[in-house]
């Protein structure tokens, strides 16, 4: 008897569902992977996995004998806020790829700020012709808050490109040629130094507005800010009074409040910032879809399920 | 007795100058590092090394008994031209820290491309939130047009960076992870199969006009042009049109025939060309002095003159 059908459970477009739906399949042969909506109503209690990217919270609700959920995405707070104590499991992707790719975000976006490329394009737009100073990377501090796997990661392209680099984490952590802070005294010794600050953190109930004005007046008078973790990890608000005062010369921000940026946000047009529609650590289908498989794949001979997120921890 | 001094020619403004002779005067200790201005003319017989960044030619033929001439400059080509076949050897700055400076602009200036950060600025400006479809670096091939010390350099910075290198130069060259073209024939071969062309050719009679309506139209349709060497490489007017036609997606220039860009160059206003003012491969001062300074020690030494200028070839 062949198992009972996997639930793809997703908000998101139909193109993206179809593409996610083709890729999974291909991953999981043997499997049957089926969009929920595609499940007969008295077969949705045989379910026991959903692999999901923003579900809507009823459908797996109606899900009875679910026993975990694979999260398509990194990023895991939203589910786990949703879905409530109650829920089952929740896996995230890790995906070695994503780190990659973040990391890659990291020094892309930090030579854009240290080779100045945001005030050659306004000089440009002015018809300014002005060299500027260049600043070596061995000149310059990166500080990266947040540790984890794409911490990391971009700590090592960090360093090896020559820029000083340093990380702040919950938790104390060592890192080789990284100088480490960790809780909330670090935080401020950390982004002091620093001439550019890159978020990495899990959106949680301790990050959630962990950029503040408080933080804001503990950096460098000229420092720039990259944002590829949350939104919400970053007041908004506080931000843009830090710009206007000339506090921070920059922001990369790359995740919003809401997404997509509402036309109403004044991010659009500052400039003294870089909107990105979260493009920093773009999902690669087959890496993802290979992980997936590779924890189904443990979960259908062992019975056991994978590694799951802390819902205290939030990640 | 001391030296005869040595004479700092220039045409640079004053405080460049100023910077110049300090850092020099630094390095050449015991030597007396003095500006043309400030030697008295029947001493300037004497003088039998001078130090120069575009030297007004006058000046230096007026140095009766110059031995040899050591440009600041990486390029040399206009002091070639000017200085005449009957002028002496001129040794130019080769500087290690110039091949990582330029290296790192071309893996600054690929991530721009390949990161699509002028089409997200221009979706910034019309307020548009789109993601573009992401190209990992193992899908993006970067021919690198020169494989001398920038070019070289340039090639082990991308390849480590994950992006398929390829590269072009006048005779043929072999480069560890690099597939390698030469002469006429291969560069039309070479540019056929990249996404990104990075010129890092040093100006001569052959490189002039290199970059011409029959090589854009060798180039991949969408691909991008980046331009570190000299300006009169790229043929402005073609590539215009190439860009217009939509041939090629953008074009990162950082040199013109004339510095600074004049006010009327429709360059400034294209929306797919970034204009940088000549600052891809910035000469970091004491780096500079310091080769300079091992130039000058070995001659005082051996009194032989360093390995010149070929002026044939032009390099």
């Amino acid at each position: 008897m062949s198992p009972a059908p996997i639930a793809l459970v997703t908000r998101l477009d139909a193109a993206a569902d179809e593409a996610w739906l083709a890729t999974l399949s291909k991953a999981l042969a043997g499997e049957n992977v089926v969009p929920l909506r595609a499940i007969e109503p008295e077969l949705r209690a045989a379910v026991e996995i959903a692999i999901v990217a923003d579900p809507d919270p009823a459908d797996l609700a109606g899900l009875m004998g679910l026993r975990w959920v694979h999260s398509l995405w990194a990023g895991v707070e939203r589910l786990v806020a949703e879905l409530g104590a109650d829920a089952p499991p929740i896996v995230r992707l890790v995906d070695p790829e994503l780190a990659r790719t973040m990391a890659e975000a990291a020094l892309a976006w930090t030579y854009y700020l240290q080779r100045d490329m945001p005030a050659y394009a306004a000089q440009q737009r002015r018809g300014v012709w002005r060299p500027l100073d260049y600043r070596p990377p061995f000149h310059v501090t990166v500080a990266l808050l947040g540790l984890g796997a794409l911490g990391r990661a971009a700590a090592a392209r960090l360093g090896d490109a020559g820029f000083v680099v340093r990380g702040w984490s919950r938790s104390p952590k060592a890192l080789a040629g990284v100088e480490t802070f960790s809780g909330e005294a670090g935080l401020d010794e950390c982004l002091a130094g620093a001439d550019i600050v890159i978020c990495l953190v899990p959106l949680t109930p301790d990050t959630r507005g962990l950029m503040n004005a408080e933080r804001f007046s503990s950096m460098k008078p000229g420092a720039a800010l990259v944002n590829f973790a949350r939104g919400p990890i970053v007041v908004v608000d506080d931000l843009l009074a830090a710009l206007d005062q000339g506090r921070l010369s920059h922001a990369v921000l790359d995740v919003f409040d809401v997404e997509p940026l509402p036309a109403s946000s004044p991010l659009w047009s500052h400039d003294r910032v870089t909107v990105l529609p979260h493009v920093s650590g773009p999902t690669d289908r087959d890496s993802a879809a290979a992980i997936v498989a590779a924890n189904v794949r443990a979960y259908r001979q062992t019975g056991a399920v994978p590694a799951v997120v802390d819902r205290v921890r939030g990640y």
